[in-house]
């Protein structure tokens, strides 16, 4: 739980969430908005990830992307390791503000720590029945060496 | 939670769910992944939904978007009340299967349950503190009145 953190203004009606002009993010139960990541360039999406209050300030203030790990459980600079840093462009949010979409320039070869240059590599094949699919390598080509860029680390 | 009505298989280990061929997606703990969804023609980011394992699954076989309402608890196929449904052209999967991202020709004029094309239809400007920060509309112009589809019904 990290929403304590958060310097953002609490949520009035649904009116004012949706119609207004206040930023009144709501975090999830650990604190958390999504964060849709598109590439300024070709429009494709990069990834998608999670801020908390302070990441989503830090990102706001600095032009650039901070995001909070969930699986590592701390904030997270991206690029801090791989020196693949995300300029933010734009910053957009939904209509319940629960969600943003930030466009970027990503800097270096890619934003997947697998070492594409997108996170969303490989297809599921539509009209299946879901179980049992098989995913299509699509744009999956390695952008870099993730092990000569991370070594052991698995900053994503 | 949803997930024991997902058909698909189990996950492997962390190689196998990234640079495998075997969907394996990770649902939360409430049984959902995160989909976003952007517009075929435009490129755009339409709007971010969630799907359980019977949405996800339902999606696939159909080619139409199917979600799961965190608000209503309910699935929900996109479009029903509306009749602004989404064809799927393209489905990803990210490297670690906890997110998917659909490609989708909207029919009607919209995607958003307020009106909006799209639901991302305010800016977060960037540079500010973030707190008591002002958004600033854009591409927010109404495609439809909402009153007029959803009557008091609050489908998105």
């Amino acid at each position: 739980m990290t929403e304590q953190l958060s310097p953002f203004a609490s949520r009035g009606s649904t009116e004012e969430v949706e119609e207004g002009r206040a930023f009144t993010p709501k975090f999830d139960a650990n604190g958390l908005v999504t964060c849709v990541v598109t590439d300024t360039g070709s429009g494709d999406v990069l990834m998608v990830a999670h801020m908390n209050g302070e990441a989503l300030s830090k990102t706001i203030k600095s032009g650039e992307a901070w995001y909070y790990s969930r699986s590592r459980n701390r904030l997270w600079r991206k690029g801090e390791t791989s020196g693949h840093v995300q300029r933010v462009v734009e910053m957009r949010v939904d209509c319940d503000q629960d969600a943003v979409w930030i466009k970027v320039e990503q800097a270096g070869p890619g934003a997947c720590h697998t070492g594409r240059r997108s996170c969303f590599y490989r297809a599921v094949p539509i009209g299946g029945n879901g179980g049992g699919v098989a995913l299509e390598f699509r744009d999956a080509e390695k952008a870099y060496d993730p092990r000569a860029v991370y070594g052991d680390q698995k900053e994503r």
